[in-house]
């Protein structure tokens, strides 16, 4: 990995920093795999992300459509049904995605095989 | 971004909670991004990454070096110095970096034109 400058440092870390702010967290990344799969609707999505609270979900669900990457459709049936769909804007989080889900897998691959750690 | 079937979704969320596990959370890889300028010394380190805690990156430190990520180095000398330097391994964190730094800059730009938020 090139080293980097004092200057080149401190964008990256705004930069990332900015990233991390947005999508940071537990959940966020996860929620947006799940949605991958297809429109949900929140029940199907919370056994989806295993392990996460409906209070927990329902508030990163918020923050997601605040930041433009979850849309929030209501279907005026009886029931009533609410799904969430990714936008547009959510397709320019792949490469992220591609990279911490090829990462993942190596690393558990290099964990099995008794590697570092 | 292609649609995910159900085994790879369930595969990709599995790889992402991983890799999240090891280099999730607010302040690791601003961490690893602060050393990629050199090694440091813990002051150093904590005046590069802005707004971390001695308490918070002294346990960062460790889990980083735990996982195979940073090198503790002592030099007996008068004082004692400390230094922290990125092991090879952290080289595979490379992509990673490198697509939460891009779209940092992209996502900031996007809000500053007044794009969707």
């Amino acid at each position: 990995m090139p080293k980097l400058s004092k200057t080149e440092c401190t964008a990256s870390l705004k930069a990332v920093g900015d990233a991390l702010y947005v999508i940071g967290g537990k959940w966020k990344l996860r929620i947006i795999i799940a949605l991958l799969e297809g429109n949900k609707r929140f029940n199907e999505l919370q056994r989806t992300v295993e392990g996460i609270s409906a209070r927990v979900l329902s508030n990163e669900l918020k923050e997601l459509e605040l930041n433009g990457f979850v849309n929030r459709n209501v279907y005026v049936k009886t029931p009533v049904i609410v799904e969430y769909e990714l936008t547009k804007y959510s397709e320019t989080l792949e490469k992220i995605l591609q990279s911490l889900s090829e990462w993942g897998t190596m690393h558990r691959k290099k964990l099995k095989l008794g590697g570092k750690k």
